[in-house]
């Protein structure tokens, strides 16, 4: 076998080194790329990533070595080149190797104020970040002639020691000090949010200094060829004449790079340079397949690339940059889509409170559904009603919303509740009217009664004052917030595309209403997923007939009410119907507690009394007969369908009535009827038979045939148990994880908010199970149901329904358990869609490896 | 090989037949049995089950053959012989063979008005049972001399044929219409009921008439040798001169059979027939190893045995009867076990509304705790203290019962309620204190403010009127109804001796309070299974000091609370362990929401707002701040101890101190400490870490040594399903069946009860789970947790603890599942022994064949 040379402890960035990011660094490998491509690199030498940590641990350096690559007295600068770009690591450190000899020197080839700022500079620079002098040690220094040998003064009283002299003792303490700050506990924090694992390791790349100082064309600059927050292409940056590194960012008498109104540019000044760098810029983009930001030096008219990195980018300049590399060849259209995170894209299908402006927060809670919004505060449903008659936006505050708030909700810009956590009413209804929405806000105080909201400062706001909810950032601001619009623009809808050629899970929306439906199409579910009809009940003229309903005598005072409701219900469907244009639609019968629909306060039962001419006493009694202790695990759902059953046949015939109505006008559907909170065969059956006779008797009626699937929403442990036998009478299950996480946990979403943070924080629930779905207990109770299910039919339709539909995580756990769909809210579906294609793709890619 | 003959349509009952149960019946059996034992049995015929099925059929049947046994012209009579005494079947018919001509002959032997009487009984008999006619057609028949002669007219009126005279097609018209009755659809559900299978045979036994009638001493009667109703010893029946059957039960005239002062005796009129009835008496039960009824007649001082029965009996009997045998070394004491149903014992127990007095229904629900009890009715707890004070017995009325009601319950003696199911909190707490209780008595109408109760009947009760509450069927009377007393007498015990020593799994006793242990020990259960320590804070004065710290601003005030709260908490625990005596103790930490022990009107609000001195809104706030949409997924539970672990600290330091103190007064304990409403590993884990942090404290403090055990109670689907993990830390999983129920079917016990009865009645539940373990979907998260928590920890203790503890089916279910104890109210303890008793003889008895 072939002897194999020993490791070199760093190696020179040539365009033959042997060079890989893990081992030496991203930074350094597209340094490589750089020289590669002919770019103008100063010579760089790569320190690997295992010498950076032998430095960690102690181990010398050879300092001398290094430096001998570069010449005679040479400067240098060190830059960190960690494997990922995303990653950050310790501040770059410029012009090593300054010493008061060199000093000298600079000042006779570049004069004293030149020479000296750069000598100042070096030291305070090593001070802090190297010998880790406190940096308020330099702030009584006044720039000018004694500057220089004032800091110098001060380095020697702090550290108790001399300036080093010596180049390669500079370079080596840079080298040790950067290669221990990488290893810092805050540094190893900041970079694991980013994602990076636990060992992620750090190269260093060592960089002969571009001076951007001389008598002829000299400075630095920054450039790069897209907006950073809109990813629009247009180049951006700056040039600062006699400046080094970055500098020219900060400074005000920057230049611009291209042709600019407000001021000379770089492209005025020297053409040829700007004409070079824009075609870098190109090389770049196209060799590096990423959109990069170039920091370059001019020394005495001659052009130095010191280095590329990705630009740093907004999530909606990410899909856009994606996209358009893509378009241009750059990268294959699978690899755009890998690109963009399936959870940036909520960003961008609102408004949002942009990043740059100014922010008073005046309550924090939990971020329940994405967007931003200004208006007007009102503390109550109809305030805002009223608001929305009168066109004026306004921003709807409650201690927690129930079913009787949707119309103000839907009137409201946004909405803020005291209580509640990601699954509390507020927050389900909110994130499907895409409604900006901040819940569980518990350190601000509100008094419903006296319509003020008192945030924790004693600031005291009130009814028509203006705030702005921030529900990406789960915050409340005072007054009116500087906005970014959404977008929603061709960009968006090819991405979409393209992760649809190779998603292979389908997504459907939940949409409840038509203005939902509108939204689903929009975003391109196929179908609905979960239609509630129960919400169709709260229309004003709708709730009278409904508790005329609740209160009927006889079964035919129930009869003649369901009547009334009958013709409503139809003409729902058929408008639901004709706007997915014969895209499945999965109906789920009524299902919430009856009493939902009766009023809370002594007020609502008198009017109620009054509208169905009973004596109030009476009204109040059957009220008070209704509620439950628990509602969530009372009457509702297929149990008020087997003691109620008139209501699911009324439903029933609404469904298929409209099902013929909806032929009739070239929007043919076969309609999905789907019982809820269903935990034992016979109650499936019992309603089966019912529904049957019900398509029978329209078919009869209509003397027309339509077909229709009737399927099972699984949200009790045992329907998941019982899945087998459930599924004898079942064309598909549809698993609501909403309850089934309420029922498997023994746990209130409702209720849940108060704990959930400390259960989080302490880690007994990695995470809120309502948020992201428990894969161990509810997913295994998923897994059953499916399995269970399937065995008894093998064409069985699975999907889920519950807030988790969207997920990333609930799509990669129900494709990998062989789910036909997810549903989820009309704006998640673009996310959903995303997330489905990456699966799909690193499935693929696993699958060539 | 032999060949057999062909098997015969009927046999004669010799000694030497080949005759079984199964094939002839029981009661045929039982006559060959009477023959071998040398008893004057009259000659007897047997028609074995296929014979029965053939007529039945429609097959024709040799009813002279039958007739050749019995000589010439021979009367006989008809009696069903089932597989088993207990299946009932169709009237015997006697007489069979007397028509005009023997008539003739009888009036000359017996004189006119005998035979003319047992003419017209005979006739009308055959009219009824086998012509079928209706029995008003003989309503206006005068007894007297002109009644045979119009009994026959209107027979022959009424079939259109005269009566039939030969004694063969009598005979044969007889059986097919017994055979025919036996098969009915009102037969079979009767049957049914007392648990015949479907295909249940019925035999037929064809016995020559003992006449009854003569010149010498004649008649019959009915003797037994215990008390149906007690089962003590002691002679019972009726003698009625010339009479037949079982004339004699319900004649006026009929004698006593031993000597009694209110008239003459059989004993005194025919001592020699009466001493060979006691003898014959005392070989039945020691031959057929049962209390024997016998049926005889004298005909001319002649005795004959027709029959013998199974003494019909009271649960009370039935298990001094057994006992008794067994004692007397008639039966093994295996059998006397096996002999007394388990569900039977819960009769015993309490005061019992006697089934022979009147009964003025005024209300019926669901029988939600067994035994009976008279009082004035109270409709607050305040007055059902009130009037324990008095010492006046109340019946405490409520719409439900709440934590708060349950001083109230206690002072009272009996509850009824409007709402709730076999598991609301009045149901648990009744069986608890073993009070009767009605529950779901949603027939009446209870109008709480104005203290008065309304009868489906509209009769209204008020506070002070006298009413009875008979919580074993679930009714309650109006006034005082006769009673039996509790039967916890030598027999009882011995017999769940007997029963304990062949039982193969634990029994322990659900109990709270002092009270509860007393019980449990008189039951003798094997330790506490489930102390809900909860309780002990609704005490008056625990109240207060647990309001202080439900409201502590800060932990230092809450610490405080609670510091006083540990004393009372430790001498609960002394005092239990004391009367425990050394028995296992299993503690349930705090489980309830905070918000049960607030007052939950604005009186009591207020009245605690005094006590706190704090301002009322501000009580009001936070007692709203506390209140929950579903309780029972709520801030409970183990919940509670991880956000205000200072409770459970306090508690664990309690029963830590008790422990020794306990051991220092002799009474050694290893407390058993359970977590109430896990749902995931981590929460046992940081439980643990402080329980054990308190017990290493306790320890240093004491210088003393102690061993307790921590453990688990499954209450959430997810922790059955997660147990393998939980078991890491767990030494013992109790299963909290009432919970998981509630979690499993999504189904809160408190708001079931609304429609629970609709559907068992209509078969979508075959039960109520909350009342008969769900084997299917509950039962497997058992058997899942079960498995998974011993492949974790092979010596893991598990049992359960729910309602279900004390119910056969539950205890079949955890025996085979390998439970090491099941726990029930102290109440349920002797059924639960014997039902385990029960299932392991039930085994060997399966193991041997």
């Amino acid at each position: 076998m072939q002897k194999h040379d020993p490791i070199p402890a760093f190696i020179e960035i040539t365009p033959g080194a042997s060079m890989s990011p893990e081992v030496h660094g991203w930074q350094a490998k597209c340094l490589q790329r750089l020289v590669r491509l002919g770019l103008p690199v100063p010579k760089s030498v790569s320190l690997p990533a295992f010498t950076v940590r032998a430095i960690a641990a102690g181990h010398g350096v050879d300092a001398e070595g290094i430096l001998d690559h570069f010449g005679d007295g040479p400067l240098v600068s060190v830059r960190c080149s960690p494997a990922s770009p995303d990653w950050g690591g310790p501040h770059a450190i410029l012009n090593i190797g300054l010493n008061d000899a060199r000093h000298a020197r600079l000042r006779e080839t570049h004069g004293e104020t030149a020479a000296d700022a750069l000598y100042v500079r070096f030291v305070q620079s090593y001070a802090i970040h190297v010998a880790r002098l406190d940096p308020d040690v330099f702030e009584d220094v006044k720039p000018g002639p004694g500057a220089l040998r004032e800091v110098l003064r001060l380095y020697e009283i702090e550290t108790d020691d001399p300036f080093p002299q010596a180049p390669a003792r500079q370079l080596s303490e840079v080298l040790r000090s950067m290669a221990r700050a990488w290893e810092g506990t805050s540094a190893r924090l900041l970079r694991a949010a980013k994602g990076a694992p636990a060992d992620a390791a750090l190269g260093l790349v060592v960089q002969d200094m571009a001076q951007g100082f001389g008598q002829g064309l000299s400075g630095s600059g920054v450039m790069q060829f897209v907006d950073s927050v809109t990813g629009k292409r247009r180049i951006t940056g700056r040039y600062l004449g006699q400046s080094q590194g970055r500098a020219a960012l900060a400074a005000r008498e920057a230049l611009f790079l291209t042709k600019d109104p407000r001021g000379p540019s770089l492209e005025d000044v020297a053409p040829e340079i700007f004409a070079d760098l824009v075609r870098h810029g190109a090389v770049c983009r196209e060799r590096l397949r990423e959109e990069m930001q170039i920091e370059f030096t001019v020394e005495d008219g001659r052009l130095s690339v010191l280095d590329a990195v990705k630009v740093a980018r907004s999530a909606r300049a990410g899909l856009r940059i994606a996209v358009a590399l893509a378009e241009d060849g750059v990268i294959p259209k699978e690899e755009a889509v890998l690109r963009v995170e399936p959870r940036a894209l909520s960003e961008l299908l609102h408004h949002q409170v942009d990043p740059r402006g100014p922010r008073d927060v005046i309550a924090r809670g939990i971020a329940a559904s994405p967007g931003a919004a200004t208006g007007k505060l009102v503390f109550t449903s109809d305030a805002a009603q009223a608001s929305a008659a009168r066109s004026e936006a306004c921003i709807l505050v409650r201690r927690e919303t129930a079913p009787e708030d949707i119309r103000g909700m839907h009137s409201a810009a946004a909405v803020l509740t005291e209580r509640g956590g990601m699954t509390s009413h507020a927050a389900v209804i909110a994130r499907g009217f895409g409604l900006p929405c901040v819940v569980g806000a518990s350190d601000m105080r509100l008094d419903a009664r006296e319509k003020k909201l008192t945030a924790p400062d004693g600031r005291v706001f009130r009814e028509g004052d203006i705030v702005t909810i921030d529900g990406t950032k789960g915050e409340a601001l005072a007054g009116v917030a500087e906005m970014l619009p959404p977008a929603l623009d061709e960009s968006f809808r090819l991405l979409l595309s393209w992760a649809d050629q190779v998603r292979d899970i389908g997504v459907r929306a939940n949409a409840d209403t038509p203005a939902d439906a509108e939204t689903a199409r929009k975003f391109e579910a196929e179908g609905i997923g979960l239609c509630r009809t129960e919400h169709m009940f709260f229309e004003e003229d709708r709730l009278v007939v409904m508790r005329e309903m609740i209160f009927a005598d006889t079964p035919g005072d129930r009869a003649s009410a369901l009547a009334r409701l009958l013709p409503m219900q139809r003409a729902d469907f058929v408008q639901l119907f004709e706007i997915m244009e014969g895209k499945p639609v999965c109906i789920r019968l009524f299902d919430p507690p009856l009493h939902e629909f009766l009023p809370s306060d002594r007020e609502g039962l008198r009017d109620l009394a009054e509208a169905l001419d009973r004596p109030l006493s009476e009204v109040t009694r059957r009220a008070e007969a209704l509620s439950e202790v628990n509602p969530m695990l009372g009457m509702r759902g297929v149990r008020l369908g087997i003691v109620l059953p008139e209501i699911y046949d009324m439903q029933a015939q609404a469904i298929f009535e409209a099902t013929l109505e909806s032929a009739r006008r070239g929007a043919p559907v076969v309609p999905e009827v789907m019982i809820p909170l269903v935990s034992a065969r016979r109650e499936v059956e019992l309603v089966k038979t019912r529904i049957d006779a019900v398509a029978a008797m329209v078919r009869t009626r209509a003397k027309a045939d339509f077909d229709y699937k009737l399927g099972v929403m699984v949200e009790t442990p045992r329907a998941a148990l019982r899945a087998g036998e459930i599924a004898q009478h079942a064309a598909f299950l549809s698993f609501g994880t909403n309850d089934l996480t309420q029922m498997t946990y023994g746990l209130s979403r409702d209720d849940a908010g108060r704990f959930m943070n400390t259960y989080v924080q302490q880690g007994v629930f990695p995470e809120d199970p309502f948020h992201i779905l428990d894969v161990d207990g509810v997913g295994e109770l998923l897994l059953m149901g499916a399995e269970r299910g399937r065995a008894t039919r093998k064409d069985l339709t699975l999907s889920i329904c519950g807030e988790h539909g969207g997920n990333p995580e609930s799509i990669a756990f129900c494709r990998k358990a062989g789910f036909d769909y997810v549903s989820c809210s009309p704006y998640r579906v673009p996310m959903a869609r995303l997330a489905a294609a990456h699966l799909a793709l690193k499935d693929l890619v696993l699958n060539k490896n």
